[in-house]
């Protein structure tokens, strides 16, 4: 089995991105804003930071209280939009419940958004207008896929889950690599049987162990797009941890296939260097 | 088999849309850009202008000649953007190949957009925002499958084509109605494995005989959204005539499959029923 090693891949970019921001002599600057102190995006916001520092862009940590109005943090938003030094934008999700979500990732400049969640962004992934900003996470499936070697084109490729945020832009993506695409959710009948007929599975559901061996067969690629919080070992003192899976049960799934994508250390780390692949490229094209 | 009769659904909801108009008062207006007097198209206008007729709506026919400035071109489409008393816009494809089409399209009023086509239209379709116009031809693809009682939700669907004019928006019309769906193109492989394995096949490649009988089971809907000219029978005079012919062998596949549309007369006439839907749509809406 080959796993497709996402944390490997990320130190990788890393060094090629390094290297581009040296010779430019351009230090890009990513600004994350975030509602709010949830300990999930703590996280995530440290390895971002810890991501920019390596490769020599700077990251500049914005956090706001998690019951700012609307209006307050779209005009934040505009000073950064406005702001010539500031290259990249995110808004770490999720934010709190009275903002609009849409509306927030709307109001973020389509060039600055280095997530590659505003419309129009998402509208050149749907019409293969390769003038935008890719989308993070689906980008970096691709590129884990084609590191290893994959092939795409003339493949059978199916996408399980619909997202705006995973599904349906992988979904695009693949089609853009040349794969028959198959787009799977929640009301696909026979599941198990699309999985089986296809040779590149994305899944992008939230559900832990969706993905049994008894779906799978020798030869396929999966990738494993889901991140689910579930109750670990207990330590010595009887206190229950919590631990990180996707929605495929790796464990007895591994063995089958001919290549895998972990969780943690797949998707993820790739979805953060997407991110700083995006940054620089918004950066070097001012 | 079950016709998939887009002819007689196209009279049904004009019969539907003049009672709309009537009841609301207001007399919509579509504004028709041609282009240059390529034979195809007159044809096509043709039927638009007598389907608004029909329906009790103003179809105002603008000719501009085939070498017209493309900046010429985007300040007339501007002009209309502005009037008040036009509903509806649709520059009628092909145009001549001196101009950009892509940033003739962009210039319509997404608003005015009745053909759906400008990329905040297509975008809304991407991301299931229902406030958008839908695409016309994809539009009248669905209200014929919808008409005909056919299940879509839980169903695998396959879309052949990967074009914006319909493949892609097909597929994310179908994808929103439930379905299970895969898209096929040029570099699909084992064509005829992926068609079969469907319940519900739409097919726009434009590739007269591309489905043919050993590829459908019994069971399955097709619709045609295919368009070929293709040699028709030699006159008395022995002089070649031609027909238009859709991308399924039709008189084949007939007799295997559940339900099919005929080309002429299935998606042709839907194109026109659902841009007309739209122009009301946005007449009303103001």
């Amino acid at each position: 089995m080959i796993l497709l090693d996402g944390k490997k891949l990320n130190g990788e970019i890393a060094d090629g991105l390094k290297k581009k921001i040296e010779e430019s002599g351009i230090r890009p600057t990513l600004a994350i804003i975030q509602v709010g102190n949830v300990e999930e995006s703590n996280a995530y916001i440290r390895h971002k930071k810890s991501y920019g520092e390596r490769i020599g862009a700077n990251v500049v940590h914005i956090v706001l209280a998690s019951d700012i109005p609307e209006t307050e943090l779209i005009n934040k938003i505009n000073e950064l939009n406005n702001d010539s030094g500031v290259n990249g934008i995110i808004v770490q999700l999720p934010i709190s419940k009275h903002l609009d979500k849409n509306k927030v990732i709307e109001s973020v400049s389509p060039m600055k958004d280095v997530d590659g969640l505003h419309s129009i962004n998402a509208g050149k992934v749907f019409s293969d207008d390769l003038t935008g900003v890719t989308p993070a996470t689906p980008k970096g499936v691709i590129s884990l896929l084609k590191h290893y070697g994959i092939k795409i084109e003339g493949k059978r490729a199916l996408v399980i889950g619909k997202s705006m945020l995973v599904g349906k832009p992988v979904a695009m993506l693949l089609l853009r690599e040349g794969a028959t695409v198959t787009i799977a959710h929640s009301k696909t009948e026979n599941l198990k049987d699309v999985v089986k007929e296809s040779d590149i599975v994305v899944v992008a559901v939230g559900k832990a162990g969706l993905i049994t061996k008894e779906m799978v067969r020798e030869g396929q690629v999966i990738v494993d797009v889901g991140t689910n919080s579930v109750e670990g070992e207990k330590t010595l003192e009887e206190i229950p941890t919590r631990k990180l899976v996707g929605d495929v049960a790796f464990d007895e799934v591994k063995d089958i296939v001919y290549a895998i994508s972990p969780v943690p250390g797949g998707a993820g780390p790739m979805t953060v260097a997407s991110l700083f692949e995006n940054l620089v490229e918004v950066s070097l094209k001012k």
